[in-house]
């Protein structure tokens, strides 16, 4: 059955594709990276900051939250953008990726995940259907089937089970999703790890299910980029290109550079801050390490040139000082300052497809990150 | 000899003073509480937020910044105003009382502090015209005569020891001093433990000398309240009316409260910003612990009356939420909440005081405080 949909392609320049998706909450414009806000908070930043910063839409985990504070609380409390004070759209993943990876004495089984709280201890049971409850009650603008990912390299058969069992789980979402209000949407998950005939019988499943938009997932999860990058290529022709894509978990800009060149509309990754807790930027030198030495007398910004304040008016001396001295400064502006470096390449994305001069932009940005850093004074 | 006066008293309302102390970097309303920014930053909090918060002034701790990174590092930066990006008024201590008790085989003698840095374990000597340097490298708008701090309770013999030593290291601050250019200041800080005759005894030799403004240092370190306030007492009629004073360390809101009506002008403490980081937040049904289960279904803010925007916006349950998860933000919250409710005080108190009502001020805030924290929903 197909969904109503609400999404707005804008302008494409060869498979590269700007537009704009409505929610709820209000219009995501894309290219879109979506920062990471695990368990009802951005780490390191205020809402306001990540607003700022021109993020449109923040994800949130839905197994973070659903453990703690509760999804039924959230909900008591008006759900997690009043809950929050992210006044905008919210996408929640499923929980089912962080159960893999987080929980303990996991158990997958056709009807559900049952799994012990990293948190409590307590055992808990994560169903199709209990997950698109939940994400319900947390009222995201846009859900996640459950799905589960397989870590790469995998065996083809570990892989084909866990891609059929996703394809009956996205059913089943689907069924539970149909009560929602409209405006809010479900996307489907495609697996099927490295293997390119996995991939186009997940998403070919998928899209006759029928949903919002489709999601390539179980992707970065130590495959090599090439091969990250051939499974959009394996799949991008069996979606509607009328529905928003996106890619869950990634990446680097260099990532969201090529996949963008691929087809893809949305991002998430906690990279920017979890780097920027770490003492590393992201500029349009590509990455620096705030830690090194060579910063401790340099009296000039990480990028004059930036359009996001502490990127202009903060030293390296000083960045290097506060991650040094482990003030939770240093990662407070590194964390502001990388998410406003992911949202200024996704909008020199966007206006350079609006353009129909997408090429030159990834050309020159790849140009200027292997120049690399200025160097020290 | 005497020193050019930077201080105005504006209003006087029993023993409760307000007035202005101009610094090179700007002008400070008093009494004031001046947010500690131990190694050029304030933990969780942004400098824009400080400013806002209504702070005037904030204090930097000379042992932290001479460790890492350095003062002649900053110096050649362009002193801590320009390193750090706070561009108003800072104070600093003198080191002397965080080399006693932060740092390992410290040996005081009259010549100066030997002590092995809790950094890297390099053994530093501080004399009383090094702390006078380094301040004057670090650009501090108000600097500190170096003193010997008893913690308490402490024998006589003890207590005078450190206090005469204290007295010599003035003088030998002041003539340190000599060279700094106009409109920079100097403090002395008179010691004496919790012993009236010393406490005056040192005050007067203070005052013999000639300082900008005369610190009391050696309380707020294990003893009760009265005894602190007692000590204020004896003090007061020794130093001269027309110079600011400061009570270091100090304190509770309700020790603020209590300092002012005895006439100190000048304040600073971690209390706000430690006290945030543990979950506690000043408001004015006195001091909450967010960490309290009974908080968690509670969707009405801290203080719905409060000028602090974040007091106002974010609910008990999400604060409860983040400090329960440790996220960042709840320590970044309720720190600047906290910063805020203590300039909100003194900002209450200089107004009192020019209206003459300061005591009509200082029962109702004491009696709101008392009356506890609203009901649990």
């Amino acid at each position: 059955m197909s969904l109503p949909n609400h999404f707005e392609l804008l302008a494409t320049d060869g498979p590269a594709r700007t537009g704009r998706l409505t929610t709820p909450h209000g219009v995501v414009r894309t290219p879109a990276f979506m920062p990471v806000g695990t368990a009802g908070a951005m780490k390191g930043m205020h809402w306001r900051e990540v607003r700022d910063a021109g993020a449109d839409i923040v994800l949130g985990n839905t197994y973070h939250l659903m453990l703690r504070p509760g999804a039924e609380r959230i909900a008591a409390l008006g759900g997690l953008q009043a809950f929050t004070g992210w006044n905008g759209p919210m996408l929640t993943d499923s929980g089912g990726f962080q159960v893999m990876s987080l929980s303990e004495l996991r158990k997958v089984k056709e009807e559900a995940v049952t799994f012990r709280s990293h948190i409590d201890g307590a055992i808990v049971e994560l169903s199709p259907e209990r997950s698109i409850e939940v994400q319900r009650l947390l009222g995201s603008d846009i859900a996640m089937q459950m799905d589960e990912c397989v870590r790469l390299p995998a065996d083809r058969s570990d892989i084909d089970r866990a891609m059929q069992l996703s394809l009956r789980w996205a059913e089943r979402s689907k069924r539970a999703f149909e009560t929602a209000p409209a405006g809010y949407m479900l996307f489907g998950i495609v697996q099927g790890g490295d293997l390119p005939q996995l991939r186009q019988a997940s998403a070919q499943g998928l899209v006759d299910i029928g949903f919002h938009g489709y999601a390539i997932g179980g992707l970065a999860v130590g495959e090599p980029q090439e091969v990250m990058l051939a499974m959009i290529e394996e799949v991008g022709p069996v979606l509607p290109k009328d529905r928003p894509r996106y890619l869950m978990g990634v990446g680097t800009p260099d990532d969201i550079l090529e996949a963008v060149a691929r087809g893809v509309d949305m991002f998430d990754c906690v990279m920017p801050t979890r780097n920027g807790r770490h003492g590393m930027a992201f500029t349009r030198y590509g990455q620096i390490n705030l830690r090194n030495a060579r910063h401790a007398d340099d009296s000039r910004p990480l990028d004059e040139t930036s359009p996001w304040p502490s990127a202009r008016n903060y030293s390296r001396a000083y960045l290097h000082h506060l991650v040094r001295s482990g003030e939770t400064l240093g990662a407070m502006l590194l964390s502001e300052i990388n998410i406003a470096y992911y949202q200024q390449l996704t909008d020199g994305i966007r206006q350079a497809i609006a353009q129909g001069t997408f090429a030159d932009f990834r050309a020159r940005t790849k140009s200027e990150w292997e120049k690399g850093d200025i160097a020290p004074r």
